[in-house]
Formats: C-alpha cells, structure tokens, sequence
C-alpha cells in the first residue's frame, strides 16, 4: 500500500571523522523515502531549488520513488552543514540555510489523496497538522519531530500529536517532550498527548516502542529491538529517517496491523538505521538489495533471538 | 556446581529520588552472592567489623550462602555514603571509608578449595591476581574493575586480566579500558588484552556480549540482551553485581558451556538487575522466589522476541 511523506529535501556538507563531504543528497524526506521504497509504493511532498537538478531526483527514481510532489522553485534548496567529529551520536551545526524551504506550503497532488499511509517528517508541527487534516482517509500516520519545536512550538506540537498514531523519537526528544527524565514515564507522559504508539529510539541500543493502553487491540506491555554494534560509524546523518522509513515502509506493506506486524518493522527500522550509517547521508541504500536487508534482519534476529 | 566470590562487603548510606536509607548491607561480593544464589551454591570471601551483626550474616545465610570466608577482624566494617539525587546511573559518592577493607587480603579457606567457578568482583586487581592463582583448578572465572582501578592500577589490571575469562564491565569502563570511543571496537580492544569474553552492562539498554575469534568454540558474533523499562528505580546500588551475580550464577548452574548457555545467562543477569533496583541495596532478593525470576525471564523474551 502507497505511504506518503511530507519533509525537507536538503544538500548537506557533513565532516565525521571517517571524512568530509559536500552537497550530500538529504534532508528528512529524502531519508524516509530511500529506506522505506524497498518495502512499499512511496510518494513524497517537498520543496527545492534550481540547483536541484534531474540527477538528484533521478537517485529517487530510480527507487520507484513517485516524485511529482516535489516543487520546484526559484532559489536554493534547504542547506545545512553539520559535523560529528566529537561525538558520533549528535551532530554539531555548522550552518543552515532554509533557502526555498523556509515558505515551504505543502502541496499534495491529486494522485496522492488515495495513500492509505502517512508520515509527517520532521517539518514545523503546524505544517504537519495541515497535512493530516487534508489527508482524511489515512489509515494510519507516522510522526517525527525534533526538541526545536518542542521547545519553540510546544502548543502546535500538542495538536499535532492529537492526530499523529505512532510518533517516533529519540531518548532526549523524549524526556524532553514528557518532561520526564526516567523515559518509561515519558513514554506514558507523550502517550496521554495522543499517539495510540511511541517509538523512542536509543540510537546504538536500538529502539522501545511503547503502547498505550488498547492502542490496536494489543495490549501496553512495550517491546525492545536491537540495533547492531557498528565498528565504524561513518556518518549518522539520516540513520533516524531511514529508521522511521524501515519502520513505516514495513508496517504499509503488510495487510494488516498487529504486535508481530510493530514488532518486525521495528527489526526493520533498526536494519534500515544500520545500512544508513555505513555510508554518507543515505548513500548506502542507493545499491542496496532487499535480499541483504533480509540478511541483516536474520542477524538482528540471532543478535538477541534465545532459541 | 559451586561458585567461589571475592569482593566487599560494606555498609551503604543512599540517598535517591525515593528516599534515603542507612547501614544498608552491601558491597560488591554481597550483592554478588544474594543474586548469584538462586542458581547455585556460592562461597564467600570477604573482611567485616566489629559492627558485622549476627544479623547481618543470617541475611546471606538464609540465602544459603557459605559465609565461612567472612572474615571477622577488629574495627569498622567498609561504609560507603553516596547519591543518585541529580542522576539515576551515576552515584555521586558522599564519603568513602574503607576501615577494616583497608587492608583485606583474602584468606581462602580449605574448604571452598574444590569451587568449580570463580568471580572476582571489583577489587584490587592485585588481589584478583593472588586469588585467581591460588585457585588454579577453577573451570571458569568472571571479574569486575572500575575506573578506579582503570586509571590508577593499569599495569596490575592487565596482569589480572589475563587470568579472567569473562569480564563485566559498564560502557564507560569499556571505552576507556580499551582506549576507544566506539563500542565494539572497545571491545576487541579488551579481548586482546586476555579475557575469552566481554559482558558490557549498558544500564537501562541491557547488556552485549562480545566475544575473542573461537572462544568457547562458539565464534565471534555478539549476542544482546535488553533491559527491561523500569518506571520506578528505586537504587542502583549493587544492580551491576546482582547483574553479575545471575549471570555467573546460571553459568555455575549449568553442565556445560556453550552459545546458549551465554545467552540465558545475560538474560539472567538482565532479570536479576531489574530486580536489584526496585528496593535499596539487594534488599529485593531478600524474599525474592525463583518463580518470580523465570516469570521475568519470560517477560524479558517477550520484550524482543519475534514469532
């Protein structure tokens, strides 16, 4: 079933100490789409500038990617420059220029109204709502945010999170969010604001999703994926999208949802977060196969599977 | 088959977020044993003071730990007085007194000579050395350090090492042990320094274990075992001995070594950690029943195992 996702489409400079790299192909959308097109029909909303050329959506394409709810305008696209040469696991910003995205309206495209999926990337949570609401029929919405908007849009956050099913974030977003500092309690905190799930993930531990209470008709006990010990990080720019795009691809391509169904697409968030951080942006998933996906996941499976 | 411990024992002042307590019986070798006792038969060796109470020793005793090892010797037993008020997974000790701990030197007595296992928790490393050579028949030893011991004791803790088959450790430890700041690479780092495996307690994200190139005949591939989300830590005091205590303890209980047995082992270690925290010191394993650890065990499973 088709997934439609609404985010940034970015080129960013990124310094990591396995190297530095300029006008690297990304931004949160761009991340969602490549990890969750070896899953499901993907369809992306985003804006970009002129010097977002046929190649640059070509790398899109040719994932099947259904690109026509890319606008193109005159300027810039969104720029940022970021380095984790200290600390692999928060990147430091050099720079960011919003550039054409900084009016970025969302347009949805006719053909798009059918999609039966729906992921809100990390956008102003404002934009995110409007988004939802255009898209009624939705079966179920994906969310991300970020602690910018929790700190700086907190009211437009909480009714976001009023229509977003499963919002996905990391430990600090988390604590932040719920005000908590001991993150089972922030999950039940963020859980009262209105997602049915939670996804917190712990980075290089993996990832919890919790369940409030009835969510799915599945009961609230959480469940833990694994995410697998890299020895070599080269650039984590993206592993969080490409998480949520593991995760989300998974759950629209199966028929229906159920613990199994949650339980592997967080198996599949952590594989899809494993193959992103081993190149820069998401340049690993550009020849990726689905059968070393299906590898991977074995693995994740022995990694923590008793028998 | 019975598990000979070595380490402290004290008398804690904690102060948390849920209260504070006075005198409670701890130490690393007490924690280690309460724990390691629902599996196996323990030994303990360790120093008391005058203030070591029939009491206290009825606590182990009813737990039917040999405690013939405990020496009785003039003055105050070790007390350490310490708080997690600003941070759950880091103590911020008050005061260290290490009275009559000053000067322990472990006296095995005749009859723990025939333990068939051997846990070395968080001494001298000098004294792990001495014991470990004392007991040369053992079939397995486990041990514990701390940066303490780390940064003060290097070259006697690399003599210690290469008598250790598997050693615990938390993140921090790893990384600065093994001089690097990513995980597994951490992780190789102290394999080539002499233990056949590697158990890095991760806290609230559980534990892996890493292992040397054909250890225990079972290659190299880690293994993970999650923590389970608590919402209420009541004291970490003593959790990474506990940990450390159901993990050598299920090792001690089985015939054989092998990949699976490792893997229960660090579920076990996972379960009797969560246990630890509930109450001050190990005071949860007072009336802890073996039914109880295998319905979390169970409950560990099904927080990551996939149908």
């Amino acid at each position: 079933m088709s997934i439609l996702a609404v985010g940034s489409v970015a080129f960013d400079n990124i310094a990591t100490p396995s190297g530095r790299r300029e006008n690297v192909l990304g931004g949160s959308v761009t991340h969602f789409a490549m990890s969750a097109s070896f899953f499901t029909d993907v369809r992306v909303v985003g804006v970009v500038g002129e010097d977002f050329k046929p190649e640059h959506e070509d790398v899109l394409r040719k994932r099947g990617i259904d690109t026509r709810g890319i606008e193109h305008v005159k300027g810039k696209t969104f720029r940022w420059g970021g380095q984790y040469l200290e600390n692999l696991n928060e990147a430091k910003t050099d720079f960011t220029e919003l550039n054409v995205f900084e009016h970025f309206k969302p347009r949805i495209p006719a053909e798009y109204r059918d999609s039966q999926f729906l992921f809100l990337a990390n956008i102003h949570p404002s934009l995110q709502a409007t988004v939802r609401r255009e898209m009624k029929d939705v079966r179920l919405t994906g969310g991300d945010t970020m602690n910018f908007w929790i700190q700086g849009a907190r009211s437009e956050l909480h009714e976001t999170l009023k229509l977003v099913n499963i919002l996905l974030i990391n430990d600090g977003e988390a604590k932040m969010l719920g005000g908590e500092t001991n993150l089972p309690r922030a999950a039940q905190k963020v859980l009262a604001m209105g997602p049915q799930a939670l996804v917190i993930k712990h980075g290089e531990y993996g990832a919890t999703i919790f369940f409030r209470e009835g969510a799915f008709g599945i009961g609230r006990h959480p469940f833990r994926a694994p995410a697998l010990p890299v020895e070599e990080v080269k650039d984590p720019t993206g592993a969080g999208d490409c998480f949520a795009g593991g995760f989300m691809g998974y759950i629209a391509s199966q028929g229906e949802l159920n613990r199994e169904v949650l339980k592997r697409a967080l198996f599949y968030g952590g594989v899809m977060g494993s193959f992103a951080v081993e190149q820069f942006g998401s340049e690993r998933l550009h020849n990726l196969t689905r059968e070393e996906i299906e590898e991977r996941f074995q693995l994740f499976r022995e990694l923590t599977h008793l028998e």
